[in-house]
């Protein structure tokens, strides 16, 4: 063995030197485990090889320190003594388990393995003392397996083969039920496979076997599973994993073994009753790996009373001690339990925040470890959807197909695959896809991500899916055995029907039930939900953050105050705009812009509502009376939002967008000039056709994200800005008059230079003051800008002198700071640039700090010299995400506004944002 | 008349109370009336009403301030004083010139009234004096129309028409032709064509006169001809201009009388000779107007030998007084010599380097004067195209069609234009144009801008169009009667040959020769240019910025060395793709890059260069063909070019542009797969073609500038960037072994992150050192990267910890900051912005202080913390622009990198902007 520099540091620890405050060091599973040593528990006696020498190996090449493996050897010494065993033994050999453990948890990403310490003559002792051979044999394959896997690379589909066909010719269908001879034929096959693939056997020396274990735990923290799960999940690469090495007990002696797990709360739905699963005769992969279907926990109480007693007595004593609902593993060995792990539970949304409310109503944590105890998308998950229809309809009735296990809630519709490739492609090409497999593993996590909804026909609640999809927020439902699953052909069979890769089904995540076709879906509203308003209003009281919505129709700015929003951070009115039924008018208005314009130049005294002036060219007459009905409709969007609204703050985005979204498609005008022609169209259609299709191409831009406009339309097209200032004030006015407070915001989009900011400022507050005295009335109004280029953030400061308040349009700015097209990077190059690390983040989900952010920081820094009060927020789409929440906290904004839906996720953030400072 | 606030500073000043020194508050007119005043020189009395009042006015919303009208009534007693005449009086009347006069020089930009003063009973008291009352009725008939014009806004057309109607019926050609009695008609139709078109008459009161002048001079500043000057020739808007009040002197008196216009030196070549223009019996105006053709200055000398003789000794006390060449206008009244004006010649750029070469070696200024006294954009200027052919050739001698007088030197080809607007839709379609008019006017300067050349058929050296031409450096043709332009028809005739409106002609600024059709133009080379590189090697010994030229071609590199480069600071390798000869092998690259990658990294064994692997799928060996194929043609391309530049710095960038750059154009094939459906061609074909136009559609981008492109192509085709960096090796391996120095560096674009160029430079420099050690050789090449990202200026330190240079990229970087894509910026909204001052500068032609500086600035700070020798230097355009020089070196860059032909305008602008530094 090749090693390195010598050890410096502490590299490992014992159980007893160890506690739960040491997870940075030990892994989140290994300072566990000290903690429950100190605590008492009937753990296994065993240490902790800490993630500093994990690192450590990382910076020697791949290589174990000097002298680790002599302290490794000492403290296995340990506990060879604490278990009156021997680690290499013939004679009451002691195995060992050998696992990763990262300070944060990565379920199944990296590598454990069990039985370590075995070969051919130990496995022979073993079978003496246990008095069973089958048992020491199985135990003998299983490390085999494991192994060759884990630290040779060795592909694991060649033991399901052997074993499959040595099943076969067993005539059984359980692994279990292979006779010693069959064990013994299998192991032979497994060792000439492992030498066939590698040109290697797995060592027979138990201290080899140790010390390689341990240098394949330490790479997996670097396989590409673990990799993705990292960027998927946000996690630093740069933490490294400890590696336990713990005394191995067998939950698979006979009747009175086991192995299970359990929750001290349904992790579903919050309730407070323990919750979980138990396999009697079995190790714990068996559990995880959802090959057998396990027995509720309560089962256990009626085969070991006293060991489920003592069980539940350490359950509600972990929870005490943690302060939280707790995911225990543990095993039976003989009778006698063991606690293999106790961790924060993974739970569903609805069970986050139920528990958490529950834990302060019982006594046990206060409102404000609650409110840190529950990740803000949980808060936001509550939102997902459910069937519109009542389940016990007939037309919900008459499509179920299927009843599974719901494993993670919420409805989903989707297109039926059964392959992870498949699926991920047709989720690219913007299908909804709802995954189908017999079980799903770490490598499809991919499909996963991609798809809507997953259904897998075998395992439990604790299986891969079901732990994956709630960590997402995603619908799963397990162990849904009414379904063949047949992915080689992609179809599945329910009943007597056949359903084949494309079908629509739906799904209910909460009920496990799978309907064939398509059924609608809905979003719940937050004043169904009792806990989350308790958590709510506790981060409410609690956030310094404003948080307000992006809405642009009276319907969202209504769900938008509904779900909490103090205001609309952005209306935008090209939203508006792109209603069919208005687009025609919009057109007119667009197209004709240009030469109104120039007339206008050289008729400064008409007004632009005068029509019908001397000598007015008729597309400028045109121009006008498209404008005047853009107006109308204008005013009555604004009438009604603001309305509803209230007095809120009403940010209004003035026309943004550049002029050809709003305009037929090019390539389309081409294809029907095309056609007039090869249908020989009378000469005057295709002129008409053709001057149309020559005036898009005039507004036609090579990069039009930097194009003609946002206030550059403004300036070039004054008409535009001022009728939009008109509806405003008019809508404005108008309310007031009917006792409607009102308080809208003007805002300038794509301000990039103080003098823009100060013209528009000086033509359209002129507009507005001209409406006010011939309104004789006064309109509470702001007018400010976006800051949404680089150098409008970093001229901030004298912008802030023509500007009412700052609202930060962070994907603009993102996509300027760093040069990335949103509409391009995602699919070419940006997602690359996360898998692999080279961006610690997607920008665009979280605000890059270092470049964005900073210019953002500069901005809020040099606005507030010029005028201290000003208002500032962001309307990004990092208004709604909770890291970049935290970021607008510490940066000082006023509020974040993010879209209706993610405004419980951000009242949450904020208020994270805000006890985190204060820590 | 409505006046503002009182006055507080000293407001007026009196010829005798100002000097040279004080052109900010007199402008260059007043301020050098001032100082020849001081020196003794024959100048009618006079004052200055100041620059500062002026902007008082407009800060006083165009209102005189209070007191200022006391203050002119004082001033003018004491030119009347001096003049024994009286202001208003009908005996011994005095008749004064308004005139404008800014800080720089705006010639024929604002506005001069003539003649001020007279009204019917004093134009008959003047007539008595004089004994001449056509001249005294003329004088009048002047007035008039300049003051209708000026202040009151009259259209000037109608009053040539009232003069061509009353010079029809006298039967007469020219105006002083005109009788008194018919002077007496012109003057009734006059006031009643001004009462028509306004409702006013020209006040008779001399005090009125002189107040509305003023004012009107004042707002002459801010009238389009003045705005649209100023933002063409970067001149600060917020100067003000300055009113120059004089006594007038009467050149129109008869024959001991006369008008001119005087330059020391000659100001087309820049001889030691004087050079000007004499009209007798006329008024300055006639002079500039080009109304009627002048005599050469010589013709004084006989006409009138003492005030030729006393003219002579006062230009040659100018030249030596201002240390440079004077362009000075004077009149003679009844054989005295009045200076009316002395300035600064303008001059064109042969003549700018050598009156300024001349001036050293007479030992009248010194080399650092001469370095600061020529435009850098004159030794530009040098550059300009001559035609190929000998002007003696009968290619050249058989198109000859008119013959004018150069104005402005340069040969010029392109399609004749008779409208200014006609011109400029013409040269905005991409089209070269010659405007060809009679004459030019301010109003004309939009088309002199859009034009590559003018003529015009009238007018001499002084006239308008000669003088502007100049001034921008473009070829120009006046007084080339044997032309006869109809721009009503559209047409010229020349001889017996009528040419219409887009046929090609040729002309030369040089010899004033106008030829039918194509000549093909070639630019000259400097080393014919003496007195260029002394003056160009002076610049060299001063400046400490280094200047590199952008070049992509071995003949640009021997070129840009021939200009003076001293390194290449930007070569294209994407240039070198796009050649039509290389571009398949180019495209199958590109085209089969993803395919490639995805196997690649599958079989990390393989080595690029390794064809025909195991299992190599179609696809990816089409890609390591092509990849080969495209390796040896960039090793080819790089031994020239870095053999060229013979051991200098080469900085090659990496593959930058987008892909579909190289790509057949998406509705090219579209069409195409259009036309094969239409001709049933065979199925295979057209499902080939989908195929093909499926992957064009998958590489095309929204925002292509935002793109896929830069190293974000290097990180994920990163067999591209490792092929060039073997060529760069490769080729500069051979040179070295061929004892040719080299000094190759390695360039990645568009880094924003770290991280980027951490991997690329790890990757990269992994090849590189690979390749030496097979050479057993060592290349001394860099590493570094492009700034051109708004966030890799912003974190350039950390950039730099991984980068051997940076090179900024200010195109992208302006167009990123700004969030300006440069190609839809300009004729949608850029010149707008620049025309009405949003914008100072167009920032892709001077660098923006505020924004991009302010970001590059902020980078060279923190990348020299990281790096404190690192080589900095600009590659964008603006490296060629000597305001951007100015700031490249202010901020302490190493080098500016412009096209060849810039590098004598930046070898200059370098120089000044060293001195201006150190003054």
């Amino acid at each position: 063995m090749v090693t390195g520099r010598p050890v410096l540091k502490k590299p490992v620890y014992q159980f007893s030197e160890g506690d739960a405050s040491m997870t940075a060091l030990l892994g989140g599973k290994g300072s566990n485990l000290c903690e429950m040593f100190r605590l008492g528990l009937p753990v296994p006696p065993g240490f902790v090889i800490s993630t500093e020498s994990c690192l450590e190996y990382f910076d020697l090449g791949n290589r174990l320190p000097d002298g680790l493996e002599g302290i490794i050897r000492g403290s296995v010494g340990q506990v060879e003594e604490a278990m009156g065993r021997k680690f290499g033994s013939v004679e009451r050999p002691l195995l060992v388990s050998v696992r990763s453990g990262a300070r944060v948890s990565m379920p199944g990403m990296m590598d454990t393995i069990l039985n370590l310490g075995i070969n051919d003559s130990i496995a022979q002792g073993l079978a003496l003392e246990m008095g069973d051979l089958r048992t020491a044999l199985d135990a003998h394959r299983r490390f085999l397996q494991i192994y060759a896997d884990v630290v040779m690379e060795v592909e694991p589909g060649v033991f399901e083969k052997i074993l499959s066909h040595h099943k076969e010719s067993a005539g059984v269908a359980q692994d279990h039920e292979l006779t010693p001879e069959s064990l013994n034929d299998v192991i032979t096959d497994f060792k000439s496979a492992i030498r066939q693939a590698t040109g290697n056997d797995v060592p027979t020396d138990p201290w080899d076997q140790l010390l390689h274990a341990t240098e394949a735990v330490f790479r997996s923290w670097t396989n590409p599973r673990a990799i993705f799960y990292r960027n998927h999940n946000g996690i630093d690469h740069n933490m490294g994993t400890a590696v336990t090495i713990m005394a191995m007990v067998f939950g698979n002696l006979g009747p009175t073994s086991g192995t299970g797990v359990l929750f001290t709360r349904n992790p579903a739905t919050g309730e407070r009753k323990i919750y979980g699963e138990f396999l009697p005769n079995a190790q714990g992969e068996d559990v995880v790996a959802g090959v057998r279907t396990p027995q509720p926990i309560s089962a256990l109480a009626e085969v070991m009373p006293e060991a489920s007693g003592q069980l539940m007595e350490l359950a509600a004593r972990l929870e005490t001690h943690y302060r939280d609902a707790q995911d225990i593993e543990f095993t039976i060995e003989n009778g006698r339990l063991f606690i293999l792990q106790t961790r924060n539970a993974k739970r569903t949304p609805p069970a986050a925040v139920k528990i958490a409310v529950d834990l302060v109503a019982e006594g046990s944590i206060t409102r404000e470890e609650a409110l840190l105890q529950v990740n803000p998308e949980d808060v936001g998950q509550l939102m997902v959807p459910q069937f519109k229809a009542d389940v016990e309809s007939d037309q919900i009735r008459s499509a179920l197909i299927a009843r599974g296990s719901g494993a993670s809630p919420g409805a989903a519709t989707g297109k039926l695959y059964f392959d992870t490739t498949r699926a991920v492609e047709a989720a690219e090409a913007g299908q909804a896809v709802i995954l189908v497999r017999p079980e799903t593993k770490p490598d499809d996590i991919h499909g996963i991500a991609a798809a809507v909804g997953i259904v897998t026909s075998r395992g439990g609640a604790t299986s891969h899916a079901a732990v994956v999809t709630r960590g997402m927020g995603k619908p799963c439902i397990v162990g849904c055995e009414a379904l063949q699953v047949d992915p080689e052909r992609q179809l599945m069979v329910a009943g007597d029907q056949t359903i084949k890769e494309g079908v629509e089904i739906s799904m209910d995540g909460a009920s496990g039930n799978v309907y064939l076709g398509y059924l609608e879906a809905v979003r719940p509203t937050l004043d169904k939900l009792a806990e989350a308003n308790d958590l709510l209003a506790w981060a409410d009281q609690t956030r310094r953050l404003g948080v307000w919505a992006n809405a642009d129709t009276p319907t969202d700015a209504g769900q938008a105050i509904a779900l909490g929003a103090e205001g609309i951070g952005l209306c935008r009115t090209e939203h508006m705009f792109l209603d069919p039924i208005r687009l025609p008018a919009v057109r007119r208005m667009l197209l004709n812009a240009e030469s109104a314009e120039q007339w206008r130049r050289t008729h400064p005294d008409v007004e632009p509502g005068q029509l019908n002036a001397t000598g007015m060219p008729s597309d400028v007459e045109e121009f006008f009376q498209a404008l005047a009905e853009v107006r109308q409709l204008q005013t009555d969007d604004f009438t009604q939002i603001l309305r509803v609204m209230a007095g809120r703050p009403v940010i209004i985005r003035l026309l943004d967008a550049p002029l050809h979204e709003f305009l037929p498609q090019h390539e389309a005008l081409l294809a029907e000039l095309a056609e007039l022609r090869a249908n020989s169209a009378p000469i005057a259609e295709i002129r008409e056709k053709e001057e149309f299709l020559q005036l898009v191409e005039s507004l036609r831009e090579a990069n039009p994200m930097l194009g003609h406009r946002g206030c550059r339309l403004g300036l070039t097209y004054p008409a535009i800005y001022e009728m939009q200032v008109e509806a405003i004030i008019t809508a404005s006015g108008e309310l007031i008059r009917n006792g409607v407070q009102v308080h809208p915001e003007i805002m300038v989009p794509l301000t990039s230079t103080e003098e823009e900011m100060r013209r528009l400022r000086q033509a359209l507050t002129g507009v507005a003051e001209r409406l006010q005295q011939e309104m004789n009335g006064s309109v509470p109004y702001k007018f400010g800008t976006m800051i949404e280029t680089p150098r409008g953030a970093l001229i901030a400061g004298e912008i802030a002198g023509e500007s009412d308040f700052f609202s930060f349009g962070t994907n603009d700015l993102t996509q300027m700071a760093f040069g990335f097209s949103r509409d391009d990077a995602e699919g070419k190059f940006l997602r690359c640039y996360v898998e692999e690390g080279i961006l610690p983040a997607d920008p665009f989900i979280t605000i890059d700090p270092d470049g964005v952010g900073a210019l953002l920081a500069m901005a809020v820094k040099n606005g507030r010299k010029t005028r201290p009060e000003m208002e500032m927020g962001i309307c990004g789409e990092h208004g709604g995400d909770p890291a970049s929440i935290e970021f607008c906290h510490q940066v000082g904004l006023n509020y974040v506004s993010c879209s209706p839906y993610r405004v419980p996720v951000a009242r949450l953030a904020a208020a994270q944002a805000a006890l985190k400072q204060s820590l």
